[in-house]
């Protein structure tokens, strides 16, 4: 057995791993960085996963050009530009920065912020003369790196073993919520001294990806830049496989959940878990449907316990369904059967308790095979929204 | 050769129509209808095109049940509630309501409001008495019915055919644009006194929804509820395919794009064309990712030349696309291409010029094959957008 025990802060809990930030000039507010690095004392294996969007930025196209299995020990972030769509003189520039810095090995960037325009070199440069490399800074970091984010976002775990070692895991992250999609790029940094194989490092990444990141709603869109990486220095010398994963599936899914709460305006975390399903795939295309509708994040937000909203996303989503086997739950309250259309006074009064909480859940049965996948979105809320929220009143 | 001429107000010009509403006590607000009716003198053919929600409402499954190729005279219309998901029991209560009008042939409903809740009998049926049969009154039908709509939309054209005959074609419609996604539903109803043969009105209604309703933005949700009726009676005697398709066309696309610049708050209408894809199918998928996508509808909003997020979301919309060979124009004005990356200040500000505009086109050429689609969109206004729309300055 083991044991997760959350630190305070961030990646200054993982042995051997430095990071800091500093302000160049591309953002105006000087008491927050623009760029941000994250060093390892030793060359670390580095797993990566990148955004699905065919267009991907500059940095990914650099990191790709590496051999499978490189060893880094520098990772350079940028806010403010995102170096995408700026061709092979984007990737270039990547290059070009790194030759400034000395004592790098496979340098990684990572970039947030504006398509198409080409990152302004001198300035970024320039964060080589002010950085200071042996500082464990991860809030500077962690501030550096947001965009429209409204707070900073860094974990830490400890993982106790039972055999009396133990290995640290600690993230930074940015990233806005469905109501910003602009900004949709989702930036995560993992850093561990767990001494941990590459090969669990690739599963393990993707793994934890699917249950986390890619379960939230950012309204369809993918921007060119989502990155999630993995660093491990294995300066520890301590690994469990299990205790890994359930620290890495942990540290991703609350920064998940962190990154949904941070939706401009959001004020509930809702998880829409499609079951009885024909296939996984048919259930994940519904719980999405559910996350990504404005109709259904609408209703959210005006505590409307209307189902109708519910029903009608699944019945859109072009998955098989049928209104005669449908159920649907607020938390553990039926809403909606066959049997039990109309909602009457008494449910509707419960439905109203359960949708003004922080969080709850909403679950449809369709009825008609085994399969489930549960995914997280929030409301919308705003102005524009409270017309539609209203409608029925 | 014909003549097509635009006439005042709707389906009053249409020989043998009847229409009119009353106000049953379903809407608040007794200075406008809640209950419309379309009666024609004979039985008229009848073509129809539904939504594809899985979850049709009551009134779509009771059209269903009647044979292929009948006629009717008679169709009411009811706001306020959707008779959707209401099971058996919705499609007998238009049964029941029917029962209560005389002189009806094969009579048919459509309704538009809140999901999950049976028509109020008593109400419905009460419209009977009040409503006059005799009226030609289309205003107060198309006022009807409403929902969110913040105007009224009925079209009606004249066709001259060369040979001294002519006929008639007028519709009013229903619907509010992507911004109000919980009234997405959109109702049309088309009447005609051209003696057009039902297979020809079977295959013109299809071909030009699929040129209209099908290429305005509705947020990618599809309502339970959403129809489009045509009506001919053939009372004029006269009919040319070619002229009626031009003024069927003409009429259904003046009407969605009303329905687009009744998007609350919307501005702007946009046209979003791709071409130079490899397949028709691929060109439609870009093409409604632009007009679908916030992040693009945000950037309208915000009058933000920034094409990065054009390009993000056609790299996301998972076509066949390269950044080399795409190119991206503002109604002439080229604004991407592979050598020309960064907007220059002469070029960004003639794109300013452009975006200042109520309608303008967006052209993304993807440079890989012939096939291309255009899709209709409007800018996403309030408050909360401006968060969006303002990021870059």
């Amino acid at each position: 057995m083991y044991k997760i025990v959350e630190l305070e802060n961030g990646l200054e809990n993982v042995e051997g791993f430095y990071c800091g930030a500093t302000n160049v000039g591309m953002r105006p507010d000087k008491e927050q960085g623009d760029v941000a690095f994250i060093r390892s004392n030793v060359p670390c294996d580095i797993s990566a996963v990148f955004t699905s969007n065919t267009f991907q930025a500059a940095p990914i196209k650099h990191f790709q050009k590496y051999p499978k299995d490189f060893k880094t020990n520098f990772v350079l972030i940028n806010a403010k530009n995102a170096n995408a769509m700026t061709g092979e003189k984007g990737i270039e520039d990547i290059d070009f920065i790194m030759s400034k810095k000395q004592n790098v090995l496979n340098p990684v960037m990572s970039s947030t912020g504006v398509i198409g325009y080409r990152l302004p070199l001198e300035k970024v440069t320039s964060a080589f003369d002010t950085l200071d490399f042996q500082s464990k800074n991860s809030n500077d970091a962690a501030r550096a790196i947001m965009t429209t984010d409204s707070f900073k976002k860094e974990l830490a775990y400890r993982v106790e073993l039972d055999d009396g070692t133990s290995f640290n895991i600690a993230a930074i992250c940015k990233g806005a919520g469905m109501i910003n999609p602009a900004m949709a790029t989702m930036l995560c940094f993992i850093t561990t001294d767990a001494d941990i194989p590459k090969s669990d490092m690739d599963a393990l990444l993707l793994d934890s990806t699917e249950q986390s990141f890619n379960r939230i709603s950012v309204d369809g869109d993918t921007s060119t830049n989502d990155t999630v990486m993995l660093l491990a220095n294995k300066q520890s010398g301590a690994y469990n496989k299990e205790a890994f994963s359930e620290a890495l599936n942990k540290i991703m899914f609350e920064l998940a959940m962190m990154i949904l709460r941070d939706g401009e305006g959001a004020n509930k975390l809702v998880a829409f878990e499609v079951k009885g399903a024909k296939t996984l795939e048919e259930a994940q295309k519904a719980s999405m449907a559910l996350s990504n509708s404005l109709l259904v994040k609408t209703a959210l937000f005006g505590e409307d316990p209307n189902w109708g909203r519910i029903a009608s996303t699944i019945g859109a989503s072009g998955i098989i369904c049928d209104d005669e086997t449908l159920t649907i739950h607020y938390d553990d309250l039926l809403i909606y059967s066959s049997e039990f259309r109309e909602l009457d006074k008494a449910r509707e009064d419960q439905a109203y308790t359960i949708m003004k909480q922080d969080a709850f859940k909403v679950t449809c049965d369709i009825g008609l095979g085994d399969s489930s996948y549960t995914s997280y979105g929030c409301d919308l809320s705003y102005e524009y929204v409270k017309i539609n929220a209203e409608y029925r009143t």
